[in-house]
């Protein structure tokens, strides 16, 4: 039996995540099915194999600029299932609502993820209600748990990743965290940031078909250096950063200046982070900027041997290692 | 725009929750797939057809004898599939933990959960972890969402439904519900009644062959008197029910004489009401009576013509109808 509490950082996607996950969920749940190490599980159900993959959703504020908890939990986990190659198709939709809680405010959430779930041509098609006590619960929470079917061309794998490869962002980092953060008004600032919520469907099924893809990731807690130490942790290899060629649109870097946050850390909800053979990178990043969700696609580092590190080389000639995410630096994003 | 507030009421499984899904997300969110009238939706994804269904747990207290939230979980959703004449196969968890829960009373939940899924031999395959602030959750919410594969013989459906069919259910009723309130002294009272709760797939597979099967339902939120407002609003027909027929357990019975609660109201974990020809009734009956889950099944009811009405033929030789639960009288039991 362990002892201790949950902090806010168990739930962080950073390292004390991962140790929870590990050391409560993952030798009790065992199963050959379950792999804690990835966001979705490959299913072979009779000749048909299905991904599944599940979220939850709790950010405060319920609507921000770009969206609201309803479309962000479309995409949450139609996301999930796009970056492991498969075609998103069925959603289940899980609802905990807050004694007191408006109606007319949970009808303009539910619009919210309606039009996602057109956008995203995905059906959502079973779910629940609760409803907590008036106390019990932070207005609303959802969770959205996804099946879709495999399609033809590459099976993206972290085991497929080798030195020399190019990483590639789909478009600027961090552009999610900042809006919901802005949108919260506690820091005293405002601003008129998007998020970037939105299904990245699109950017994933243009590389399927090139064989020299390796991985795909939606850096959506703990940002694009947490998606980086899955990488490593997990392939033994190492990543190099170029933070001169890492998109972040001006807002984000002046919030982050100004509050002490990291672009790498924030979360996105709409941007692919990609690994792809280094001869496949220009065709991989042409593709992208031709998509309307790719205008600002980047190549932003390489996989290096043997390091198990994440290193950034800074603009000004130096260099930096972006650590595993601990503290949280912004509860209730995602 | 509705005006108006969530109540307690919008989620106890009666009149006020069945409004709300209509009145804020059916029409939002239609798609031919969606049937907000079943609990679980069947799927073709090439040449499988699978089911699949969600529900949210957020019992108080999270223990208690016969069970815990994390075996709660499994059961809920197994049986879910079950009763739509499935295979329970995956399952994927979400689980929302309070900051401050502690971790070896988190340990004990997944202990009984990972039993509770050998038992019903499915497996946990994906999963998400969110932590909510201080005062921002009730301890710990769960969400269950399943995949169970059709199995072969009767797809039981409420359209199948016809005068004269007989009411079975599968055990006593409103254990759980009964165990749960117990558990949470609050009343001053104290028992050693175990919660039935319990996956229900062995007493629907037992029926599947049965041709004169109509359709079977876990009796959970607003108990067997809800189940059956839902079979009389859905087919038009009506219901009687046999007072005296329906299996109660002593504790039940006397909790509900001193609280002033209906036990016919009362969630059940672990039980089957199926709807069965008059032809099939002894079959299905003895079926269930060899079971370890089904020894005090009985014959409790039967469908009569054109009525649209719960009608209760007392001990004593009157009659009252089951109205459809609008106030609460349990919160926070499943």
């Amino acid at each position: 039996m362990s002892t201790g509490h949950i902090t806010l950082a168990h739930g962080n996607g950073g390292r004390y995540m991962r140790e929870l996950i590990a050391d409560v969920f993952a030798d009790r749940l065992a199963n050959v099915f379950l792999d804690t190490s990835l966001d979705s599980a490959t299913l072979q159900l009779g000749s048909q194999e299905i991904l599944f993959t599940t979220d939850g959703f709790t950010v405060q504020p319920l609507e921000y600029p770009g969206g609201s908890i309803g479309s962000l939990a479309v995409h949450g986990t139609v996301n999930d299932l796009a970056v492991a190659g498969a075609l998103p198709r069925f959603l289940s939709l899980n609802v905990f609502i807050e004694e007191g809680f408006a109606i007319n405010q949970l009808e303009r959430i539910v619009n919210s993820m309606a039009a996602a779930a057109r956008d995203a041509s995905v059906s959502i098609v079973t779910g629940d209600t609760k409803v907590l006590r008036r106390g019990e619960g932070g207005g609303l929470y959802l969770a959205t748990t996804g099946i879709g079917t495999r399609l033809p061309g590459v099976r993206p794998s972290i085991a497929r990743i080798k030195t020399g490869d190019a990483v590639l962002i789909s478009g600027p980092v961090g552009d999610h965290g900042t809006a919901v953060m802005l949108a919260r008004e506690e820091f005293g600032l405002r601003g008129d940031l998007q998020s970037d919520s939105a299904s990245v469907f699109p950017l994933t099924s243009a590389l399927l078909d090139l064989d020299g893809l390796r991985f795909m990731r939606d850096p959506t807690r703990g940002g694009i250096a947490t998606v980086a130490h899955d990488i490593v942790r997990q392939s033994g290899l190492g990543l190099n950063f170029e933070s001169a060629a890492i998109p972040v649109n001006d807002a984000v870097t002046t919030v982050c200046e100004m509050l002490g946050y990291d672009p790498y850390y924030l979360a996105c909800e709409g941007r692919v982070l990609a690994v792809v053979a280094e001869s496949d990178a220009g065709h991989a990043l042409a593709r992208w900027q031709a998509l309307p969700g790719g205008m600002r696609a980047a190549r932003i580092g390489t996989v290096v041997d043997d390091h198990n590190h994440v290193l950034l080389h800074t603009e000004l000639g130096g260099e930096r290692f972006l650590e595993e995410l601990e503290d949280d630096p912004l509860p209730r994003i995602c």
